[in-house]
């Protein structure tokens, strides 16, 4: 009685035609972290793979084993999260059996996690109550401390393009902790263990205070992307390949971060993008939406250089230097020379452009250069005559 | 022959009317890290609670415990430390007798700590040498490790103000060390062993050199503070609940710190504070006293925005904002529209505003809006028609 | 048969005449990590010692050791890189008997590692291919790791001055890793385990990915130097004794550092040397050579101050001033009055000083304070009247 990956193939396509089966936007099994004082607050939930619009044939495997394991799975709720027990995992081995042979490496993950997790000892100190299948049906507000990490996974790996994603609720359902390396702790636990961990020397390294983990703590970034320390992007936001983020005033936050090989120097504030070739330079700021802006999202272009400590807090195009120091807002007014104007004109068809500009008003608009004549402290912006090229070596 | 609370009471009101009793500001138990090559150096005091200007009653007990086990405590000097004997524990237990039962969880903190020093087992490494019974008496210039860092606890955790304490002398007292986890490490040390460390891979990981600690390996911080990255805090900082501290360009040094809910994003440079509701933009530095100043403590008031990348050498009102980028040194020249000065005086009466004001006029001046006209390079300043308001889910 | 230090000299001499003999530019033994995956690689090489333009009896009884040991060193290659044997201990320890006795602490530190390998333990889990000896002959473009990091080693120990050394090619020799503490992992590895890491809740703490270390994993600094984060400073910088390194916006790459004590708090790019006596401001950034700049290094004088958020992309003098948020790039047009060009003619005799010039022409120019005059935008020169200090208790 062989079960070959026609059958497979057969089974996945009856479990999608049954009436309680919903295709999931993302789905996975994660380990999770929980309280030290309280058992029922998950700290963390970590993802060895993530699946987002993707998959679906694992997606039906699960969702058919919690079935067969006699759990009843709500899809008509935007997520859901459930323990992983041994019935579960049993359905979906027997069901994954073709594929178990060739699981490995980067091949059939889902089938190695549940192969591992079928296989792991005893003794390792976690229960099934340790291991969540995570299913988000719909991208709604965010209901779950699992369903925020499968979210926050979906963005850092890329799988989901950053600000396509509803996160709400987010702040209000992960909670804040102590951080002793990947592992979050209880403030409540350290305040009850204090006076026994400081007297015997074993109060513990905590390296941050904070709702959301590091990016390193979860991904594992391409080849090419160098991050010089750890705490300078947070988990959710997302770095594509060639990007380097060095360790002076470098941030970024999560829902922000490059769409192509970028140097990083300065801060991405959440919601923020730069496109490739674009280089943030030291102290550079492109600002976010959750402190002290107008909340309208900052999209920087390619091969665009940002100077040491400018700032922008409006949209910049393709090919364009902020000199070193300069700020660019929204409100920010711009002159331009009759010459300027021309020149930008000829590289932006069917752009307004004008003599006086705001700054919101070169949206869209690629080659300028902006800067403040020093000699008048006027603001003003002319075609850009230098190539912005990143240096190969470092990308 | 029970011993009560009334009993108690009554003793120590006895201790407290003895000629050599001097009631301290501040004391408590430390356990200390001695340096690894020379043991009389003291590198750092670990306080798992420090009392400040309170518990005079359980001074009142340790004071007589010394006493009683022979020590002779000089209460004319400003500080007094001194090892922690076994009759010095026995003495303090048989005092506290009556509230050992109830010292639990956050009560009778003193009381705890002498319990579970006198009930160690003996296989912990420390001996009585490793722990200390410190007294501060008088708030003078710093004579020991064990009163700098008593000092330094008593800012960090809210006791003292800002600003309030004598912390002469404290560069001199402390020792450089290179910091391993929570531990201090001797420069010579590391000299000493580095062939044999580096050839056997077990050089340590260092994660920095100095001569204070950071906040996290010392305070645990309200439930809603934030700090993404533990260098960012260095002890002797004070944050008040809600405060979060972002991993870019945001530094908080000892004896500064916040008053209430502030974002911060930039530097809080040595006895600077900011006042509740503010936000400290990424890359935006409050000037210190320590370097490269004219050394007067710069305030900054509450709901106040400093935009990124913005400059502030001196105190900033209520309700103000400086525009990103914007610098404001003492004697930044100022200029206000006739219209700006009316709008300002009606909201800041009695307040000298005129037409041409210096950076250091604007003490007290509150709803100013700092701005650099783009158009000329004047820095301006006008009625601030915008409400700085923090992100609620953020803080 | 007793071999004298007079026999060890004799010997030393008949080596150096040898035909086949050369004197290295440096040399040393070091530990190296391998790949986990990939044996064949090196992933990172930490010396004990490093030997630059000195120490040429040690470097001799190397070579001959290699010789004697049946290893055919080729010297007319620019680096050479060989395991550590039995033979070539044996040899060395031989050549070096006579020292071996007062090779301690500060003393005869090669005969120190030879001895100290010779002497290891069975069980360290390091066979010989894990000890390379490594000499490089010509300061030619880095070929191997091993001599990057030992060229890295002579510029972070100060016994190779910034910008003194062949860098190219150290981008393409480094690889790219995970690091868990002071150890370098690779990606790859993380990859093929990320499963079974995080299921097993055992995925490693990562503070970085980079092809550099940190200084502080492998310099051991002066005693009065402070670096408050280790991320801040790269393995390859220099800095000299008395030099403060501050966590916020700071960071210092490699070749690049400081001459004296300094206090840091901005950037120093890559290339980039400050004075003894200067202060670089919170968020000030020297820029470097590697991004967005015109590739001449940057060289700020003594007992300058660069303010906060300031910005240097051309040499700066002696006894200087950048008000905080000023921006000196090599065009930035730069006016002084009459009075200004008389007064900073007077002490720089000789200089070409006018009303009107670039940043770039202020190159050996001292004593000038640059500011923007806030009423107008202008950015102005004059004479400085203020006498840049740092503050002795920090440094």
């Amino acid at each position: 009685m062989a079960f070959t990956k026609d059958d497979f193939k057969n089974k996945i396509e009856e479990i999608q035609k049954e009436s309680w089966y919903k295709q999931p936007l993302g789905f996975g099994i994660a380990r999770v972290d929980r309280g030290q004082l309280n058992k029922d607050k998950i700290l963390q939930a970590t993802f060895p793979v993530v699946n987002w619009k993707e998959n679906y044939g694992s997606a039906a495997v699960f969702l058919n084993a919690l079935k067969e394991a006699g759990i009843e799975v709500d899809t008509s709720k935007s997520e859901f999260v459930c323990s992983v027990s041994d019935a579960f995992l049993t359905s979906c081995i027997e069901t994954f059996r073709p594929y178990i042979p060739e699981a490995k490496g980067q091949d059939h993950k889902n089938v190695q996690i549940v192969s591992k997790l079928a296989s792991l000892p005893i003794d390792t100190g976690f229960t099934e109550d340790d291991y969540k299948v995570v299913f988000i049906f719909e991208d709604e507000t965010v209901q779950s401390v699992e369903a925020a990490y499968l979210k926050l996974y979906a963005l850092s790996s890329g799988k989901a393009a950053l600000r396509s994603l509803n996160l709400n609720g987010i702040f209000g359902t992960l909670h804040n902790c102590a951080w002793v390396g990947n592992k979050p702790v209880e403030l409540d636990w350290l305040r009850e263990n204090e006076i026994s961990l400081k007297l015997t020397g074993k109060y513990p390294e905590i390296t941050m205070v904070d709702k959301f983990p590091r990016f390193l703590s979860h991904i594992i970034p391409a080849d090419n992307v160098r991050i010089l320390e750890t705490s300078k992007v947070r988990f959710g936001a997302q770095l594509a390949g060639g990007t380097t983020v060095m360790p002076g005033a470098a941030y970024i936050n999560f829902n922000a971060g490059t769409e192509g090989a970028v140097m990083v120097e300065g801060r991405i504030s959440s919601s923020a993008k730069v496109g490739a070739g674009s280089d943030v330079g030291g102290g550079a700021s492109i600002l976010g939406v959750l402190s002290g802006t107008d909340g309208v999202p900052v999209t920087i272009g390619e091969n665009t250089l940002l100077g040491a400590n400018s700032c922008t807090g409006t949209a910049i195009g393709d090919g364009c230097i902020l000199d070193a120091g300069v700020t660019i807002l929204p409100g920010t007014k711009i002159t331009l020379s009759e010459k300027a104007v021309e020149a930008l004109k000829e590289i932006n068809p069917g752009k307004e452009i004008s003599t006086s500009m705001k700054g919101s008003d070169f949206q869209g608009v690629n080659g300028v250069h902006f800067r403040v004549n020093s000699t008048t402290g006027q603001t003003i912006a002319m075609r850009s005559t230098r190539e912005v090229k990143l240096n190969a070596d470092l990308h």
